[in-house]
């Protein structure tokens, strides 16, 4: 039962998902393999029909698979928009001639523009293996890229991708170096800018390792799984949209080298700076206000760290013509209450239809940033910004405009609320004296977050507090018991995750 | 059906060969994946009663696995000593310390021995994924280790495998740099020096990437598959022995750091250097020869090369107490006549065997390097070493020493022949200008070297000989027709394997 191809086999479904990573399954008896001497683990060519792939080889021992069979990992059914039954060709890959590119740069050598593009088309193309990509950023990390060199990057980044373009200009946007748990300006700001006229698409992106990303939490208030169509026809009638960022492929190479510089734990600035301004050029913004919040807990821990990466990303960001100001922030605590994504969903809500128990750091965080924009784009005078902000945001028209974006992407939803609580109290009596982000963050994903949307924690108390022995610090919630508990255990295990020093 | 562990799993096979990477399969669904909070493609920890591995994470969407059940590679399997219906605890792995190390390499500082030493631990006991061996191999290439820190980082690879002690003393080793296809000589070596009294453990690897390695080549006249017990009972007897070193756990992190600087084509000197010197002082060599071949398509392709790596290896050799002798050696052209286990074994034995025909450039490399050795140790006076191994080769002393080692590891064995041969003949008259190494190997690839034993190549002329139109360059060797046409379409299609020029 051979394919029509010498060379062919035919697809079978495993259901075998390695996240990002490409896997072909091949029977390690395939004539094939044999024939072009395919071992295991080989990076090799997957055609099917006109689209092609490069996959890892995994080779199936008995009977997983028929002869004749070969199957694939769930995202290179995706990528090659296969279906069971399908036939594949396989074939040894073409040499990638940008790795000597990459070795010219292992070597200490400058990357001028075309070797830096042929670089990054190879890595949105999925033609690196996970391997070439960590050597890639190895080589570039440590401060080996250039002010040059960094702009290639970027400029190569936008051009592997889709590129979007607006009728209109000013096209604002903001971003936010580096999380803080709860800082959720980003529904405030689109709300207040647009409210005043300016345009906003914003696309957001979905928690990869924190508890919420900004589309996990605006999708408990509206639909965020937009096309790109649907996006456009959102901004044509609103001025702005908060939508995920999957549907529209920009900067696609960000997401691979994000990938293998997390596994490092390696932020090189250079790459940093291109991953924030590929998208936004990519968007097509021409006006962006950037939050760079510092702590000793938040992504940037000092002022000289945030001072470093602003100037990069000015110089960068100059050269590819996009208007930027930079916002450095209190990033030693969380932002609000809530964390998780309908808890912070609950808090947006609460800032815009202006409660009385709206959190105001939140509150406050979003009439500065929105100020920013205001100003940089040309719609409020400078130094006039967060007072149109604030107005805006006070007279209900921010709350009006919200709802309007939402019923536009699909109608307004009520962020769900969870089945099960428990508080974590204060084992004595103290005034709070650090609270830290990422420990906060690893209970909240504990408790199902972020994908049990109604999971997470409340914050109850802020740094410099006064708290009594027993008085609740924050309360886990979790949409079932077993995840309630597991979160409890860690939050219970660890007694730094909120200091206290005596009153 | 679950494990009695809350976070036990049993063990069902599918027989999915990923070649080194360990995988653990896990059900998308799985309790523990929810309640842990395991990502596809994050690493956890596996646990079989006392021995754990760090595996990378592969969901399973479908039925592939029953509730309650889990899968591993095959090399996670082996690694574990599991067996089906076993169970595994999965949990989170430990934060790798060492990564902050290999961190400091790429930010451009030194690595002490005890960061390098625990790097190299980690990297030996498969808790770093290629990710983070990628990270530390490009990190430290580009000239970027400095004396010290190679010779910290052999000693590292040394204290992270077992070692071997021998009773006697010289313990005699020698090591061809960078394979050239044919060069076969460690069996005549081991033999001349063994009848001279020398003591010589060799242990030799299989092919990775080449045609045949020195173990193939030696299963085809005896097995090489011997535990440490045996191959101490065979150099008991005979001083010496030609096994396959996967027995024996020597430098075990070199085996991964080799995979991935091949998969990003770099060979770092530094590496290199401690490849080579960790597996010979883990074997408890004392003298060393080095052959180190020069030519265009060799591994070393300028003398300058050659010298820069001597430099380096006989540096670190004398740090580390071995002493070693470099033989630059001609590079250019394979050595002898067979490419591929069986056909290089009839080259060795027809040296051995004295016959008329023996290949001379195979017998003439044997003698030097045996005379080296023999001198390094103090069993010929300098400058008499090619003189006594000449003759013992000539009377038969080593014939007659091979005979007895094969017997005592476990019988000797005739080469299989190939039943399906066809020639490349010149396409013209003239004289061989050139031969390509690296074709002329993936040639003896395809026609299914290493794993089919009796397949490769007889290659009939050497650089200087004149030839004829018609006449045969090589002959193709395969096992299965299938094999044979595809190495001839390769042949067929490349005209520069061997060039000829008007003589």
């Amino acid at each position: 039962m051979k394919g029509k191809h010498p060379h062919g086999l035919r697809l079978k479904r495993l259901g075998i998902d390695t996240q990002q990573e490409a896997v072909v399954y091949m029977r390690e008896d395939c004539h094939i393999c044999r024939a072009e001497g395919f071992a295991a683990h080989a990076r090799i060519r997957v055609a099917h029909g006109a689209n092609a792939i490069v996959a890892t080889l995994h080779h199936i021992k008995g009977d997983l698979l028929s002869v004749g069979d070969a199957s694939l990992s769930e995202v290179a059914w995706r990528s090659l928009g296969a279906r069971e039954g399908d036939e594949v060709v396989l074939s040894h890959m073409e040499p990638l001639e940008s790795l000597s590119d990459v070795r010219t740069k292992i070597y200490g050598h400058r990357l001028a523009s075309p070797a830096m593009a042929r670089i990054i088309d190879d890595v949105a193309a999925g033609r690196y293996s996970d391997i070439h990509i960590a050597a890639f950023v190895t080589a570039c990390s440590g401060g080996r890229l250039d002010g040059g060199e960094i702009t290639a990057l970027t400029r190569a980044m936008v051009d592997a991708g889709e590129r979007l373009t607006w009728p209109t200009s000013p096209v604002v946007d903001k971003h936010c170096v580096g999380g803080l748990p709860g800082n959720r300006t980003t529904p405030i700001v689109v709300a207040i800018v647009t409210a005043c006229g300016l345009t906003m698409p914003k696309t957001s992106s979905r928690a990869i390792t924190s508890p919420a990303g900004t589309a996990d939490t605006m999708e408990t208030l509206a639909p965020v799984d937009l096309s790109l169509q649907a996006m456009r026809r959102v901004v044509e009638r609103e001025g702005g949209c908060i939508v995920w960022g999957g549907a529209v492929h920009l900067s696609p190479a960000d997401d691979a080298l994000i990938r293998i510089e997390r596994a490092i734990d390696l932020d090189g600035e250079g790459q940093l700076v291109a991953s924030v301004l590929s998208k936004k050029v990519a968007a097509g913004s021409t006006h962006l206000v950037l939050d760079l919040p510092v702590g000793p807990t938040a992504k940037l821990r000092s002022a000289e760290e945030a001072e470093r990466i602003g100037h990069h990303l000015l110089h960068t960001a100059d050269e590819l013509g996009i208007r930027t100001r930079l916002v450095v922030s209190d990033g030693t605590q969380p932002v609000g209450r809530g964390i998780g994504p309908a808890l912070e969903a609950r808090d947006v809500l609460a800032v815009l239809e202006g409660r009385p128990n709206a959190p105001e750091d939140l509150r406050r965080r979003g009439v500065v940033l929105a100020g920013a924009l205001l100003e940089l784009a040309g719609a409020a005078p400078d130094g006039g910004g967060e007072a149109v902000a604030d107005e805006v945001l006070r007279d209900g028209r921010a709350k009006n405009k919200f709802e309007r974006i939402c019923e536009a992407q699909g109608g307004r939803r009520e962020p769900p609320t969870a089945q099960h609580h428990a508080p974590i109290a204060a084992t004595t009596t103290g005034r709070v004296r650090a609270i830290d982000n990422r420990r906060l963050a690893r209970i909240a994903k504990l408790a199902g977050a972020p994908d049990a949307k109604a999971a997470g924690l409340a914050l109850h108390v802020h740094v410099g507090d006064t708290v009594e022995r027993s008085q609740p610090l924050f309360t886990v919630q979790a949409e079932t018991p077993g995840e309630l508990s597991y979160a409890l255990d860690y939050a219970r295990s660890h007694d730094t995750i909120i200091t206290l020093e005596e009153a």
